[in-house]
C-alpha cells in the first residue's frame, strides 16, 4: 500500500493517526501538525463521544419531531435522505479543545490543539423540518437528544442514565444553515461521526452538533438539562451574582500548527508559520504572531477567504533566529468585531474556553 | 525548509511533533505510529520529567559520590567527560506507557503508545565511578539522586518538596552496561533528556534512568524513598501479605505501530503491519500477530537481530481482508525465556506494566 515505507530505515514521514485522548468511550483528536487543506480528512477528524457510540440500524431509525408543535413527526431515514438538501462548510471545536495548556491542570480529556476540525457536512435544513412540525408562536429553545446514553463522570451526577441532550435557541435553529446532517465531506456519516444522522449547528461549540439525533423537541422554556447547566456551562458574572448559562458560540480562535511542538530548526532559514483561525459569532479579521513570547507581534497572511463559520487558513514567512536557543511562538486573532484574543484564560469557563494565545516552543540549532 | 508543503492543499504528509500528555512539567510522548529506524531520533524521543526542567551549569555543576564508600568523590563534568567512555543502545520505557488503555481509566499521564524509544546513549560506566570511591562490602544498593525537585501529586505525599531519587541494586550498578551518560544518539544530552548527566540503567523502565543526575550514595540498607515505595512500585502477593515492591526491569512488551488508530484500509491489498518488541528481562524471541481480535495468531518476522536490552522491530505483510468493517489487530511476543505476554493487565501493579497486547482497530472500506 502507499502508506507503507519503501525501506525500514531512514527518514520517511508516514502519516499519522489519531491520539487517543480516553478510552471507553473513544475521545480522539488530530495530530494538529497535520493541518493542511481547507477541508479536515474525514479519517483526522477529532472524536468526542461521551458514551459509547450507538449501532443504530438506518432501515428502523426514527427521527421524532415533538413538544410545543402543531402536528408531530416521525421521520425515517429515506424520509430524510428524500428531503431537499443543503451543504455547508463549518469548523466544529470541542470547548475543551487545548485543555492540556491549562495551569494546574484540569479535569477532563487533555485535549492538545486537535479537537477542531474544518469539514463539509450535507443534510437537511433543520429550518424545513420544523416548519413542517410547525413551531408554536411561544417556543424558544429546540432540544435536541441522541441516542447515546450513559450516566456522565462528572459531579452533580444525575441520579440515572440520561441521554446526551443539548438546546439551542429558536432563532439560530430557524437559520437554514442549522443542519440535520448525514454526509461529511461527500460521504456517509462514519459510526462515530453521528451515523446515520447529526445535527451540525455552524459557529457553535462542537456539543451543540448532537450526534445520532433521534429527537427534536420544540419547547416553551429553556431547558436545564444536565449539559446546559452543569457541563458545557460556565459562570456569568455580568449582573452581580454570577449566573450559571450555557456555552454557545465558538469564540475568536487561533492556532499555530507548525513549527510543532518542539521543533529544532536550523537558524536563519526561511520557515513558514502555518496555522488557522475561527471564530463563532464574527469573522477572522487578522492573524498577528509573536516569535518571542508575547514581547513583540508581526501579522500574517491568510491563505482562505472569510466563509463564515469555517476557519482561515494564515501563514506567515519566517527567518529564524540567527541566535541559537529555545524560542516561544504564539498566534493571535482580532475579529471583525475588533476584539482579539484574551492574554489569559478565564477562569469563569472552567476547563472550557481556552481562547488565549498558546505557546508553541521550538529549539534553533547552532549553525 | 525542507519541511514545508509544497503547496497548502492536497495531501502532503508532515513530520509530525510530540504529543502533550502533561505540561508544566512537560510529559511529551511521540506518536508511535512514526516508528522507523532502529534509533528513535532525539526529536521524537518521549520526555518524562516529575518537575520542572533544572538549569545546570556545565561550569559549576559537580556529581557527588558517597555514603557507603572508601573516599568520597566529587567529579566536574570536564572530570567525567574525560573518564573513560562507552556507548550501548537500550530501549527506555516509561513504567504507565499505555496508560490510555486501561478501563477504567487510571490516574496519571495519559500515554498511548509513545512513551518508549530506543537511543544510544554514551557516558561513563558507573561501575568506574564506583570502583574509584571503593564502595564497602556490606553495600547493597545504588542510590541516584537528581536536580529535579518539588512535591508529587499522588498521595500519601511526602511533608515537603524532594528530589526525584531512585535506587537500583548493588548487582545491577557495577555491570559495565549502566552509564553515567551525557550523549544521547551522538549529540549531547538536551535539557529535558537530563543535561549535562543522566544514569542509564538498560532494561529497567525509564524511572531508574535519573536525569539531571547529582548525587550517587551508596547504601547498606534498602532505599525507601517515594519514588520507590510509593510511586512506581507494585503489590508483591507472591508470600501471602502482600509486600510493596519497587518496578525494576520492563516486561516483555510489543506494539503495532502501524496500520494506526483508526487507520482505513483498501480491501484485499498487501499491508505490511510493522511494530516493536522488547523486554529487560529476557530476549524478544517470537512475534504473533492476531487480525481478529485475538481469536488467531499468525507469526511476524522480525527486523532487528537480538540486542540485549534494544528493542527488535518487526513486521507481518497481511493481506487486507475482503468483507468490509472494523478489525481489531493485536500483537504478542514470546521471550526466550518461553513466557508470553498476559492477556490482561495485572491490577497488582495498579497503573503500570501495561504490558498485554493492546488493540489497533482499522476499518477496511467497501471495494
Amino acid at each position: 500500500m502507499d502508506m507503507q515505507p519503501e525501506n525500514w530505515s531512514g527518514t520517511a514521514v508516514h502519516p499519522v493517526g489519531l491520539v487517543i485522548r480516553q478510552k471507553d468511550p473513544n475521545n480522539l483528536e488530530m495530530p494538529f501538525d497535520q493541518l493542511d487543506g481547507f477541508i479536515t480528512p474525514a479519517e483526522l477528524f477529532y472524536i468526542r463521544s461521551h458514551f459509547p457510540t450507538p449501532q443504530l440500524d438506518p432501515a428502523t431509525y426514527r427521527l421524532a419531531i415533538a413538544g410545543a408543535v402543531r402536528s408531530e413527526l416521525r421521520l425515517s431515514y429515506a424520509d430524510i435522505r428524500t428531503m431537499p438538501s443543503r451543504t455547508c462548510i463549518a469548523t466544529l471545536e470541542c470547548a475543551g479543545n487545548g485543555r492540556v495548556f491549562l495551569s494546574p491542570p484540569a479535569p477532563g480529556a487533555q485535549w492538545q490543539l486537535g479537537a477542531v476540525g474544518n469539514a463539509e457536512w450535507t443534510g437537511v435544513p433543520l429550518s424545513v423540518v420544523l416548519e413542517r412540525a410547525g413551531l408554536a408562536d411561544d417556543v424558544c429553545e429546540i432540544v435536541l437528544e441522541g441516542a447515546d446514553r450513559g450516566i456522565p463522570k462528572e459531579e452533580p451526577k444525575p441520579p440515572g442514565p440520561i441521554s446526551y441532550v443539548r438546546s439551542i435557541p429558536r432563532t439560530r435553529a430557524i437559520e437554514s444553515d442549522v443542519l440535520i446532517a448525514y454526509q461529511m465531506n461527500g460521504r456517509d456519516l462514519t459510526p462515530d461521526h453521528g451515523y446515520p444522522l447529526r445535527a451540525i449547528v455552524p459557529g457553535h461549540y462542537g456539543m451543540a452538533s448532537v450526534k445520532w439525533l433521534t429527537s427534536i423537541v420544540a419547547t416553551t422554556r429553556s431547558f436545564q438539562g444536565y449539559w446546559q447547566t452543569s457541563d458545557y456551562a460556565y459562570w456569568d458574572n455580568s449582573a452581580g451574582t454570577p449566573i450559571r448559562r450555557p456555552l454557545a458560540e465558538m469564540k475568536l480562535k487561533s492556532q499555530i500548527a507548525r513549527p510543532r511542538m518542539y521543533e529544532i530548526l536550523q537558524p536563519d532559514r526561511p520557515y513558514t508559520i502555518f496555522g488557522a483561525a475561527w471564530a463563532g459569532g464574527t469573522d477572522v479579521a487578522e492573524i498577528w504572531i509573536s516569535l518571542d513570547g508575547g514581547a513583540s507581534w508581526v501579522q500574517g497572511d491568510f491563505l482562505d477567504p472569510i466563509n463564515r463559520n469555517a476557519w482561515r487558513r494564515w501563514k506567515y514567512d519566517w527567518i529564524t533566529p540567527t541566535r541559537p536557543g529555545r524560542y516561544t511562538l504564539l498566534a493571535r486573532a482580532r475579529g471583525a468585531d475588533q476584539r482579539t484574543q484574551p492574554d489569559g484564560h478565564n477562569p469563569n469557563f472552567g476547563s472550557y474556553v481556552i481562547d488565549h494565545p498558546l505557546p508553541i516552543e521550538v529549539f534553533v540549532n547552532a549553525p
